[in-house]
Formats: C-alpha cells, sequence, structure tokens
C-alpha cells in the first residue's frame, strides 16, 4: 500500500492525527462502491485503523486508503461460498481486540441493512468488546443515483421496500403477496441467481408482467452496467447477457424514469472525475 | 460564514482545487444530520458550490463547509409549510444555472428517497441543464446505527419498507394489509402526525400490539433522542412527551435489540469526537 501510487480518481483523506483508542471494533459501511461515497467518517477511520476485516465486495480503491502498515484481512463472504464462516469472522474480531488493535470490521453498503452487523455485534457484546458502527450508503441508493432513477416519486412510489433474495431450501421464503403492490418499488439484493422465481411470483401475485426493471451490476463503479428490461422479459435478458451475482434488481415504475434522468449526469462524468 | 470559527466536530475537507463546471446542478444527499456522515463527494461539492439551495433540514455545522463567498439559498420545506413551492425552487435552480453558476441542491438524507429529487431533476432535464446526482445516507440508516439497532437480522426480518407518511386528503393513503407483516421492519418517515392512524392500523390489519417501536428525534446528531415503546403505546407517549416532527418512526422486533447493542456505543461516543 503507497499512499504516492493513488490515482487521482481516490479521494484525498486526511490521515488521523491520533491513533484510535485499541481493543475496539468499529463497524463500518463501506457504501455501495465508488470511494468518493465513502463518509468522512468511513475515510478517517480506514486511515487510522490497525487491522481492517473486509469483505469481498469492497474495492480496491477503499482499501488503499488503509495505513501502510495495517493488516489487512480478508473475509470472504459471496453468495455462493463463504471464505470465513460467521462463527470465524466473529472469533477473528475477538482475538484482534484481545491484541489490543483498534479493529475495522468493513462491510459493503450498510451494515444494519443486509450486512449481518447485528449479529457480529451481538458476538462483541457477549464478549464485552466495546464497538461503534457507522452507516454507509446502502446499495439501492448508490445504483438509483448512478444509473439516474429516483427510488420514491410522488407519481409512481410511496414505498420502498429492500429485500433480501437469498435463497432457503431451495426457493426464496417471501411474503409474495405482500410485495406484489403498485406505488411501491422493490429492490431485491443478490436476487440474481432468483430472477425467475422473483419474475415469476410477482407476475403470478397480478403485479403487472410489463412492471419495469432495472438490473444494476458493479453500482457506482466505473465498470456499472444496468440492464433495462420488464418483470416479463428481465430473466431472460440476465441469462443472455450471461449476468452474474451480485447485482441489484429494481421493480417499478420509477425506473422508466431513467429514459429522461440518466443521460444527463453521464454527460458530466468526465468533468467530475478531474475535480 | 468563517472557516476558523469551526468547532472540533466538524470535518476537515480538503478545499477543491478546481472550480466547479458552471451551469450545472449537483443534487446531493446531506445525510442525516452528522456532518461526518456527508460522502467524500458531497463534503468536496458543498465546499466548491458556487450557490447552495438547501432544505431545512440540513444542519449548520453542514452549512458552514460552504465556501465564504458561496450563495446560500434557504428553500425550507417543512412538513406542514413549504417555505418554497416546489415551483419555485426548480425555478429558482433554472435561474442559477442561467448565471452560470455551479449549484448544489443540498437535500437531507438521500435525495431520490422521499426527497422529491426526481421531480426536480425532470424540471431541469425538461430545460435542458446538465445535473448530477451524489446519493447520502438516508434516516433510517443514520438513526439505526445511532440508536443501536439493525434494520435488517436473520433472526427478525428480511425485509425493510420504507414509508412516507405525508397525509393526503385527512388520511394516510397506504396499504395497510401489506404493511403489517411478519419479519418486516417498517420506517415511517414524517410520520409522527400520523401516530394514532399508523398505530390503529397495523394492529387493525394484526401486527402484534407488542411490537417494538422507535422514535427517533435529531438522528445521527449529540441531541439525538429515542423513545423506545410498542405499537399499542408509542403515539400516548409521544403525546407526552410533546414530541415534535420530524421524527423517524421505527416499526419491528429489530428495534429491541438496542438493548443489547446501543449501551456499548455510547461509551464510546467521546472518545470518537476526538478523532
Amino acid at each position: 500500500m503507497n499512499r504516492q501510487n493513488h490515482s487521482p480518481d481516490i479521494p484525498d483523506v486526511k490521515p488521523s492525527p491520533a491513533r484510535l483508542p485499541p481493543g475496539k471494533v468499529w463497524l463500518v459501511g463501506a457504501g455501495p462502491g465508488d470511494p468518493d461515497l465513502l463518509t468522512l467518517k468511513a475515510a478517517r477511520l480506514i486511515a487510522a485503523a490497525d487491522a481492517i476485516v473486509y469483505d469481498h465486495l469492497i474495492g480496491e480503491g477503499i482499501i488503499t486508503l488503509a495505513r501502510p502498515d495495517a493488516r489487512l484481512i480478508y473475509a470472504g463472504k459471496q453468495s455462493s461460498r463463504h471464505t470465513l464462516p460467521q462463527e470465524q469472522i466473529n472469533a477473528l474480531l475477538l482475538t484482534l481486540t484481545r491484541q489490543n488493535l483498534a479493529v475495522l470490521r468493513l462491510k459493503g453498503g450498510d451494515p444494519f441493512i443486509f450486512g449481518r452487523g447485528g449479529e457480529e455485534l451481538e458476538a462483541l457484546a457477549a464478549a464485552g468488546v466495546p464497538f461503534e458502527v457507522v452507516p454507509g450508503i446502502t446499495a439501492a441508493s448508490g445504483c438509483a443515483a448512478y444509473a439516474g432513477f429516483p427510488l420514491t416519486h410522488r407519481d409512481h412510489a410511496q414505498m420502498l421496500t429492500l429485500v433480501t433474495a437469498h435463497r432457503k431450501r431451495g426457493g426464496l421464503d417471501l411474503d409474495w403477496a405482500a410485495l406484489a403492490h403498485a406505488r411501491q418499488t422493490l429492490v431485491f439484493y443478490m436476487g440474481v441467481g432468483a430472477a425467475e422465481e422473483i419474475s415469476r411470483q410477482l407476475i403470478a401475485h397480478r403485479l403487472p408482467a410489463v412492471t419495469p426493471v432495472a438490473v444494476v451490476r458493479q453500482g457506482t463503479l466505473a465498470t456499472q452496467t444496468a440492464i433495462f428490461s420488464t418483470l416479463a422479459e428481465f430473466p431472460a435478458r440476465l441469462r443472455a447477457e450471461k449476468v452474474e451475482p451480485p447485482a441489484l434488481i429494481v421493480v417499478g415504475s420509477v425506473v422508466d424514469l431513467h429514459e429522461r434522468l440518466s443521460a444527463r449526469q453521464h454527460d458530466s462524468v468526465q468533468a467530475m472525475r478531474h475535480l
């Protein structure tokens, strides 16, 4: 980790003037991907921590902000293969705090939205380890802003529902009748593997087959791609374009607003990169 | 605005080296309140903008980060009295860009979650003005992290629903049957005035009267207060404690986790302030 090698895209973070109190864990949301979407607090903690335990969705552009001598531990976690089981991550955090380190547990998005942050904190609380939580921008917010559609809008949706689409015993354990409602936006996290089921169930529960759907990959990064389709057609599009997880699936009429709202943003991305 | 007068709590933001491209609008989320929860991108834009049009939930700690010579325009917007009607805000943004200014439209939380960001962008798009959206941390994330409970948890909730509780024609126009479901967390934005109705309707639609409820005011600020109650009892608590809007109402069993998870955080707030 050489600070001199920063690309111009990487935000300039002031190194912390003081060391962090040792023996404590900060559970920190790293946001959706773009290092520029880190909070000031998260950026400062990343630059100051003795040890950073990070998940696989944390990009290199963020890990680069760590102290050159920080201990960086990859804790994995992908939809289908967990590099470290949750119990081992919990034990690792305890071991590091017992070594009197200031420990950053860095998670993609927001640690309290589908991040299992609560479960890790319960283990720390049971062991009497002090901790603190720093929220992050959740993927839904980041992807919507960068793909060019709002998540709510008076003419379209007064409710926003975020759902984890992880499968249990072969199917999704979701209340489809409650999900299939007009005037709301649905966002499925980790839903690529369940695309067929999402499409079939929502249509069976009377959400119109023409409801707009966006599938966003690599959200907020320069490599972001978005597929715009409909509830009936998006699973076939994902197959045809061989879309791999992780991706965010957004269902609702707000998605169509990207036609008016996204083009102008893209014009200016280059300008921003030089800021 | 005198930069020398910053309190030690206010994050140290590097002033932008370059002026922003003029004649453009950045629609930026300021997050839930704590200036430390601004994104790096938002902080840099605030420090660089020629003009900032901001809502009433934007705290002084954030506005202070503006350039000393920036034009600061308060656009109001409170639950019951809109200082500037939406059409006037739209017109103002156009006027400022025609003066060749780099214009920041600063909103509390995330501009695409109940922020009417989409509506303002539609007006800009129609007028051919370039714009860009910067997401922010929404109030639900900030309040949960600082009050000490997760919004989702495998044992409690696999869905998170954010609802705007603004009233229309005397009542809330919500699908209560869809909202009153187990294994989800509900968050009502701007719901204080509708507390009775939320309580009555959710119980009538079979959500247990003992479901935990948190009402968070001044979320993420040093002045944050949280009332922990139940679905049956929280409206009376709000009356008894004369709680005024705005506040966030969180309904779901995750709320009870604050008993185990919040105390330890508070121990360390002082340490963080010196970071």
